[in-house]
């Protein structure tokens, strides 16, 4: 599938073209995807949990405690300060949520002293602000950190999520007593909710309770029966976290990358930008990979507390397109270079490809390459093909840097920071005489 | 030794008036330590290593290879914009300044396409910055990266560095061919120095040869030699590199804490802060710990590319003052709090105490610390005399908060970053009745 941005259609009105041309084509994904029309593009928005994770002392530490306040005042600025804007749409609720007990019904509810208006006022006031709302079950019987989950009950709580008016969940795999029940537990569950008839997001971990107990996912099943769908290790604040989730990703590629498209996505799980353990070039790098990976762009930071790099990071419009690039190739990596960096590509639709550089040292300055005729030739006949005679070349991480035309063959030199990223795309550009600065 | 800070006098003008009074006291530093007058608190500058490393690519990276180039740009910006007036104040060459082969008369010399004037010429054009030169050599025949080192021509050496107006030599402990020497060695090139007649700091790896040998040194033999010695491995650009050095330090510090004061430090290498690898909030913890360690203040960055965080907290004159701080008593990790936070606590000259908490959680949020009854308990009887009945509690990291008074036994309350730190102080208020703000 291959659909050409025509040269003079703004940046702006070919991402709101595409989505809808290719909606024709594929609505609900390629064969085999989740049938509920829903994550043609990786999901974005904002997860609580590895910022504020069981944080339930409200009286203590009111302002960042799991409440409806918590979540109100995310909605509140996602919808006023750009986020929304620019794609964040699902604010998600993670554990910690529920009450230890279900009501006489014998339905789910939240604590009744942290959620006093409920879930369903919540999802309203979110709904009033153009965003959507996610929420958290598990398939066992407890979630991660004990509050009762949907083992026994998925159809009830499907139903109960939908009368509430979520639109995504996050189904966690703890405390299975027997792993044999977790194909089925996840299944029934994604039929559950589309008998609601209800459109919700359906976030698993299936894949990563899998490999927990050494068994190799069967990822066409997988991706029939959920729209996102982790496959590693929860994301900490730390370098380390980070790189090793892309390194799993890396060494999972061939495995990983083919089942991913529009309806389904891997999920190397939440942006962690904006908080306290990594450096500006890590959260570059990040947003980098997280967009050539194709994932979903869930943050999980303090919005009302983010300085102006993380934000410019997030919002970097460049940087989300190739994530949301309608095609919904997940990229790989595709080379080491000397001097310890990094190649991944993404194809983009309309011919183009985004590339990443990733500089792995952890010592010294900046490494300089140049993406040079034996270094292009890497990024494959595609490249050579958008490059003839002409192609745009922007830089889209680290925020801030130009665009500009290459003609085919010309190195591109670029300095990538230790544990930082460059981020460009490379783009056909109609076969201009001239080359021109700021046209993609 | 205690020495009462008038609480009148300005903090500037104690800062100038201790290490008068000390030098009186103790000119050369306790008994025990390297007799040539300097490094009565720890010294403080700029290295080139951990940012510029062995680049000696000056055609195609001209800006950033070691060359007189370099280290005149440094010592620019070092004299005119804040550095020196802050005490940083050496300019030190580390590895891959030689040329390849020594002079006729067997004399070291710089390499002549990257140090053209030579190091003489260097250490002028630092003096006349009033700025301080370092160089680098090795106790075996050859540098680490493989340059022409002072096995053998020690006395030769010493003399030529002199010679040119070296003001400190960082001696690496490479290419030994028999760890029997290296005591010998170390030993030998302290003597030669000081036969010079010419003040030089010596800045030694001694310590850490010998443990790469698996014999534990012998600290007092050390400290009479060496100004300053490293004991652990080269640090990176990493908050795991950064965490592991002061780890080591704590796992040490019965051994090493007692060897440190006026005249030899222990030395955990360079601070990285103004690089790539470091979030802000590690930053701030490399800056505490290096304060409270009393290590020497020795960056390795691009002081002409900075963003004005890490400025602001390597210049930060609350951590700079603990660092200088007079009474030259290093710092010892003195809990483990819950959470995952480490309290250590360093004593000052007059009567007061620096106290850092770091957390060294790599998720979730800021930890509320409470320094309760209990835990300022855990900071001695000094502490508690300073704060009978007011003590000024300064909080000098992160940059920015205020200063405040605190009655013997009321709480500190203060939120810690993970993998952040706090750092402040508690000092004797002259037993004022009234609270005030901003009286050190």
């Amino acid at each position: 599938m291959s659909v050409q941005v025509p040269s003079q259609v703004s940046r702006g009105a070919a991402a709101r073209l595409l989505p809808l041309l290719l909606g024709l084509f594929m609505f609900g994904g390629p064969v085999g995807a989740l049938d509920n029309g829903l994550a043609l593009t990786p999901p974005m928005g904002w997860l609580h949990w590895e910022r504020f994770m069981c944080n339930t002392d409200c009286r203590s530490d009111p302002d960042n405690c799991i409440s409806e306040k918590l979540f109100m005042e995310m909605a509140d600025i996602m919808a006023t300060e750009g986020w929304l804007d620019a794609g964040y749409e699902y604010v998600c609720i993670d554990d910690c949520w529920p009450s230890a007990k279900r009501d006489a019904r014998g339905r789910l509810q939240a604590d009744p002293e942290r959620f006093p208006s409920g879930i369903k006022a919540l999802a309203d006031y979110v709904h009033a602000r153009g965003l959507k709302l996610g929420i958290y079950s598990d398939v066992g019987p407890t979630t991660c950190a004990g509050y009762p989950a949907s083992y026994g009950s998925y159809e009830l709580d499907a139903r109960t999520f939908a009368e509430w008016g979520v639109d995504l969940l996050k189904f966690d795999g703890c405390n299975l007593q027997n792993i044999s029940v977790l194909v089925e537990g996840y299944t029934n569950m994604s039929i559950a909710l589309n008998g609601t008839g209800r459109p919700m997001v359906y976030s698993c971990e299936w894949p990563l309770y899998s490999w927990g107990e050494y068994i190799k996912p069967n990822y066409t099943q997988v991706r029939r029966y959920c729209n996102q769908w982790r496959n590693s290790a929860d994301v900490e604040d730390s370098w380390e976290s980070v790189r090793s989730l892309a390194d799993w990703a890396a060494n999972h590629q061939s495995l990983i990358v083919p089942v991913a498209g529009p309806g389904g996505w891997n999920d190397p799980d939440m942006l962690v930008i904006g908080n306290f353990g990594l450096s500006h070039s890590q959260q570059v790098t990040q947003m980098a990979l997280w967009a050539i990976m194709a994932a979903p762009l869930i943050m999980s930071n303090d919005l009302r507390n983010l300085d102006g790099f993380s934000r410019n990071v997030l919002l970097n419009p460049h940087a989300i397109a190739v994530n949301q690039d309608p095609l919904g190739r997940q990229g790989t990596l595709v080379a080491k270079l000397k001097n310890n960096v990094d190649m991944w590509r993404r194809e983009l639709a309309g011919g183009g490809m985004a590339v990443a550089l990733v500089n792995r040292n952890q010592i010294g300055g900046p490494v300089l390459v140049n993406v040079s005729l034996s270094a292009w030739g890497l990024l494959g006949a595609r490249v050579a093909r958008a490059c003839t005679p002409w192609c745009a070349v922007q830089v889209a991480l680290p925020p801030g840097d130009a665009t500009f035309l290459r003609l085919q063959g010309q190195a591109v030199r670029v300095a990538v920071n230790p544990t930082g990223a460059v981020l460009f795309t490379v783009r056909p550009h109609g076969g201009l005489p001239q080359p021109m600065v700021g046209v993609l």
